[in-house]
């Protein structure tokens, strides 16, 4: 198994402690000092404030709901997560929007898919994505083995079915043996239930520990430069952290885009009204999950229409639309330098060597 | 370094002979028995007229024309050769369509590009690609350092140019530095030369040595079966070595598509000349580099118009189009077995991460 190399254990499978808050899972590691702690020696005023609203991301894996993790899915779920064969047109892989050498996006205003279409809304990242509430930008999908079904089938995505992925990997003699080895127990291994539940546990092992602001959480003073920690401070006194806190610093819970005010149509597009469309309710009109902010140096263009392109414009837009807050350039500056302490250690993945076609196989569709 | 992980020496870039013949590059291993030596012990007549014909592909990796191999020129190549935003789109990089974990090959009949465009021919492998006499199917370009310019550049393919990929590198402070590692005694290190550059030197490590063929003519009697074996005497036999021999099993020299018969127009379109269009000579017309038959099994679809999915079906239109001769069903098994033999050691790679983009990037292009 390969999907990490060097950098952090990848025994942690078991002895893992998971806490599962009504806010979805939030997997605490066995090793580390829970943030309940008293801050360690050397620690801060501040950093008693910051352990309070925030959580060091495990070392260890996440332990996922309803899907026990294994090496054997691991590997499987990663061979799926590159083979562009899961679309119709056998040219987007998972990877495509979610390119694990990009932060775990596209770097894209939306994603662009089959047909050369654009998507609707900007590819979130990956990267630590088991620790979100629900997945997509509404939180349609109440985990990421659902969330991986929708690209998969979405026409101006991936654009196939589940019959021909199941066509597909039914025609290559190695993937049927790697899905009896994930799936064990099961009578039909090879389905796309289990297409899902293999690219989840690959999913799950993309989290990006040891950030400085971890390093800081954990007790290490010096984990955040002073322009840091004063950004870390503007961050909690201005409210950011109301939306944005816990384990991933954002990506538990819902709230308006412009809470105090909207902001212009160039970033806020009258007809995407988010989590309106899945709960109908009105008060969820331009309600969208509050993203992860882990990473977020990596991952610009930024906001559900990915039309910022600096971090710092998309800092000046939340102090305005959900703080009320004309931010000075100073407090911007340094509420930048704080967004850049969330960058963590990134997924290092050896390129999986996926089976070979057979003349069974379907062909690739363009139409 | 990471480009390679376990399976063979990373260190054999010292001691390295070359000999380069008027056909090219052909790289021989300091350390295995050189082609002319006699068969070793176990070996039999057949070996004999093999090791004749063809070479094994050394474990070392190739030396490059005009282009001294470092560490860092390949970690930053590798870099380069998975990175979209050397397309004008931000969405194709070179691994698109030569992908690393599908046998160095996209599996499209010819790739797709910008604006969803279909490139005019199928793209060949990169695997072993810089032990070929020269790239593309008509050999326009001499070397990998001017194939990899081409891409990039096409408008059916990545729709960039020079201007733009400076643009971006030079708006990432770390792919700066990266240049500068690698090209370390020069005054501008960011330019489009040195991304062929350093695309070629990450390339010319993606050989894959030790297929069961390549054991066999070291001298392992029982590295092939005995099919293959049947298979390797028709292949020698019935003159398709006349085209595919040498360490690349082909690679190494044009031939007309159709030396007996021309296939028909489903499969040579009459619209696409080949070897003309570079040297505007009547006897190139239909002329094509022979590919490399390594990891022949995991290339399909088949020839330059990717028009044959099945490898025992492209067996058959070699047999009638290019020796007049029509094989029977078993001589088909055989030659495809033998074929399958060529399958070898795929490159391991650790994804790259790549540096983040910045405000200064130039945003995609979809037009």
């Amino acid at each position: 198994m390969h999907a990490h190399t060097g950098h952090r254990p990848t025994t942690g499978l078991k002895g893992l402690l998971v806490a599962a808050t009504a806010l979805g899972i939030l997997a605490v590691s066995a090793g580390s000092a829970p943030a309940a702690d008293p801050p360690a020696a050397g620690g801060d005023a501040l950093m008693g404030r910051a352990r309070e609203l925030f959580k060091p991301l495990p070392a260890t894996l996440p332990v996922v709901r309803n899907n026990a993790v294994t090496r054997e899915k691991i590997e499987l779920g990663k061979m799926l997560f590159f083979d562009p064969r899961l679309s119709a047109s056998g040219i987007f892989s998972c990877n495509s929007c979610h390119n694990l050498g990009l932060g775990g996006v596209d770097g894209l205003e939306t994603s662009v898919g089959h047909g050369w279409q654009k998507g609707p809304r900007n590819a979130p990242t990956v990267l630590n994505a088991v620790l979100n509430v629900a997945q997509f930008w509404d939180g349609r999908a109440e985990d990421l083995k659902a969330q991986a079904k929708g690209p998969i089938q979405a026409g101006v995505e991936m654009n196939s079915t589940p019959d021909r992925v199941m066509a597909v990997l039914n025609s290559i003699p190695a993937y049927q043996a790697k899905f009896a080895d994930a799936f064990p127990n099961e009578k039909n291994p090879v389905s796309f239930d289990n297409v899902a539940m293999a690219i989840e546990a690959f999913e799950a092992t993309l989290t990006t520990p040891a950030a400085p602001f971890d390093q800081y959480l954990e007790g290490k003073a010096d984990a955040l430069t002073d322009t840091q920690k004063a950004g870390l401070e503007l961050f909690i006194d201005k409210g950011c952290s109301g939306c944005h806190n816990g384990v991933n610093v954002g990506g538990h819970d819902y709230f308006p885009f412009g809470v105090v005010t909207k902001p212009g149509a160039e970033i806020l597009p009258p007809g995407d009204k988010g989590r309106f469309a899945v709960t109908k309710t009105a008060d969820d009109e331009y309600v969208f999950r509050a993203p992860t902010l882990r990473n977020v140096a990596l991952t610009a263009p930024y906001f559900h229409s990915g039309k910022v392109w600096d971090l710092r414009q998309a800092v000046a837009v939340m102090g305005s639309s959900q703080l009320g807050a004309t931010l000075s350039d100073q407090e911007i500056d340094k509420i930048t330098a704080f967004l850049t302490a969330l960058t963590g250690q990134q997924p290092r993945v050896d390129y999986p060597l996926m089976p070979a076609s057979t003349p069974a196989t379907p062909q690739p569709v363009f139409k």
